[in-house]
């Protein structure tokens, strides 16, 4: 595509009109050879923010996105393929107790995944947590690993939505990230090419996520879900609580820890309703719905599926996880019930302690976050815990007490959000 | 400033509000010295041309463009000094006669000008058709010409407005080029840097000019006199036509020998017209409206002050320009009044002989452009001469003669513009 076609493109979005299935296709290709600059692109991704996208435009660009790559092909599976996919939370470890569930009930769950990036943990990056856990799989492996364990959670290969990869380092930059179309066709560009057969969202709505409030959460569903349909990939979208964290911990080997409580059986409530939940939509919408996810969680037999996918992947599932040199304990300022706490407060203060990267070369740390010690709802005294922040570094600290300012609500008159806000999706 | 603050102001413009004074200030001295990278300025520049500027807001944008250079300093210059600037047209040679005509009558017109760039040509690029003319001049000697002669056409300087250089470049590939704030932006911060007390602005309206509707235009204009006013210069707008090219000719040594017509006292009446009209604006505009500009070009003063300019800048005034070896002329299909001769179309057409150039390191054709034999408004016989095409390259004339396909109208029954269609500023 020559620079005069890439000015035309951009013209036409910037007029507010559609753009035509040639000009998608050819300036997503143009784009993904690096063909057409970062200017030229950025300029266009800012008209698509400010202008929007007709519903079967969005479906083409979402095409082009997973036509830049390969889709996967998972006829040899001899299971129903399902995954899911969450907006992103602070302490949403849910995946980790999911996948191994929705395995061990007969589904494979085939997830290829993504680091952290701001306030919000990277499943790879918890999992990393686990001494000799491995997030590299090779294609060969992947599939036997789908087939005899049923699940597998790995990084994605380059050859996954590369376009997605670049236009989303380039919206980082350029103030283009908060867009309905240009986050449902990130999401769902690789969620398609990973070659499910079905695809269960997590919308997050509140503080912590990146959906503030219930309605543009809800648009983002079900423009996810139309996108799903337009490709012939059933999806379900629910949209859940992020006003404060989910569970009790906020942090990479922290939250493998929790995750292994709900796989025992126990766990914290939030944890478990959100995880069976998510689970019977995923067998539901591959017809498995006979099957109770509460009696795998129950009997062992996810925790039998988690330990075989920890293992297959280099893991050893009875390591000892590694815990924090330093701890810094926050208690109650006064005497009341714990109406509040605000979980982006959370999650930013679990990134300074090091849980999380601002860049994506930072490294991050396995044992640092946040342990919430005091759930909403309860009655706390003054001096009583209501945080422990953990970090290797105590430097650190100081900038996570500030980032907490503000974020404990005694004897508050304001509505908490219910765990599951609305569900999208026939 | 850091990537984390360009970020920002994309966002803060992005969702519709006013740039703050060192917003405005902190991403035009960063852009200048290249720490902004190009896909983050031009995602703010589709936001500004999607969101507009607040009046207040564009005047600091401007201040911030002028200061990332020099605001030349014309105090030793011992006349009251006016520039001029055209918005660009087809046979556009006005500058010409008028910049000597407003010196002979004894003000002092600095004007540090550019190339062409599309269908409308550039003053130096005509100036360079003349043998020995150098459109490079030292500071010391433009001071010293401005007092001797009265007027200097010239290029600019590097430090004329940088940032407006690279601002201009990045538009011109990233579909932000026809936004009113950043085209008056464009212009007023070179014209002001410029130095001079007093500018008149020639906004053209039409199909050979940048704005083709007079409302478009009347915005345009109105925001750069705000401008002007707002930065202490004293600043009128003309609104003129440019739906038929101006004069009888398009191209570069055609244009510098109509414009010696008009020096001699002749020349077509219109570019007389416009001529006087602005050079009466200008002199107004610094107090010596009691000298007529009519009595300087008609008694010879304008002309001996011409041949000072030129060969003030090594040009011979006397030197014989170059012509065209390869002529083609065009024939009226039918009789008929000629009623309208399309501007676009002729520019595109002398452009395509090698009058323009496409890019800015192109090379221009002193003697290819377009002779109109036949006025507006006459009667013509089928199979008499409309047209006359000059190029050095045969080859040109094909395209050309595309680019005139149905620019000739006989017996329409549009209006034409009136010349001077509206005068903008107090």
């Amino acid at each position: 595509m020559s620079e005069f076609d890439a000015v035309d493109v951009i013209r036409t979005k910037r007029d507010g009109a559609r753009l035509s299935d040639e000009q998608i296709d050819g300036v997503i290709d143009a784009y993904t050879r690096r063909l057409i600059p970062d200017e030229q692109m950025s300029a266009l991704l800012m008209a698509i923010f400010l202008r929007g996208m007709h519903p079967g435009e969005l479906t083409r660009w979402t095409a082009a996105m997973i036509d830049s790559g390969v889709r996967m092909d998972l006829s040899t599976v001899d299971r129903r393929t399902v995954d899911k996919h969450s907006t992103g939370g602070v302490g949403d470890k849910i995946t980790l107790p999911l996948a191994p569930l929705v395995a061990a009930c007969g589904a494979a769950v085939p997830q290829l995944s993504g680091r952290g990036l701001g306030h919000t943990g990277g499943t790879l990056d918890k999992l990393e947590s686990i001494p000799g856990w491995r997030a590299t799989v090779s294609n060969a492996d992947y599939l036997a690993q789908l087939r005899d364990v049923g699940a597998v959670v790995c990084a994605a290969g380059d050859d996954l939505a590369p376009a997605d990869k670049l236009l989303y380092a380039l919206r980082d930059v350029t103030g283009t990230v908060e867009s309905i179309p240009l986050i449902a066709s990130s999401i769902m560009s690789k969620k398609i090419a990973e070659g499910a057969e079905a695809i269960v969202l997590d919308v997050k709505v509140g503080s912590g996520a990146f959906m503030k409030d219930v309605e543009t959460a809800r648009v983002l569903a079900e423009t996810m879900v139309g996108l799903g349909a337009a490709h012939g990939v059933r999806t379900i979208a629910l949209l859940t609580a992020m006003d404060v964290p989910l569970g009790r911990t906020a942090g990479n080997a922290l939250e493998v820890t929790e995750a292994v409580e709900v796989l025992a059986g126990g766990g914290p409530p939030d944890v478990v309703e959100l995880t069976i939940t998510l689970a019977r939509e995923m067998l539901e919408a591959v017809g498995l719905s006979t099957v109770d996810p509460a009696d795998a969680l129950r009997d062992g037999r996810a925790m039998d599926t988690w330990r075989a996918m920890i293992a297959a992947q280099g893991g050893d599932p009875d390591a000892a996880l590694p815990t924090a040199p330093e701890r810094h304990v926050v208690t109650a300022e006064a005497s009341g019930v714990l109406t509040g706490l605000d979980a982006y407060a959370v999650g930013v203060a679990a990134w300074r302690l090091g849980a999380g990267r601002a860049r994506k070369e930072d490294p991050v740390s396995a044992v640092a976050g946040v342990v919430v010690l005091a759930e909403p709802g309860e009655r706390v005294e003054a001096g009583s815990p209501l945080l422990e922040l953990h970090t290797d570094d105590p430097a650190r600290i100081p900038r996570a007490l500030a980032a907490l300012h503000g974020a404990v609500e005694l004897d508050g008159t304001a509505d908490r959000l219910p765990l599951l806000i609305d569900r999208i999706g026939a």
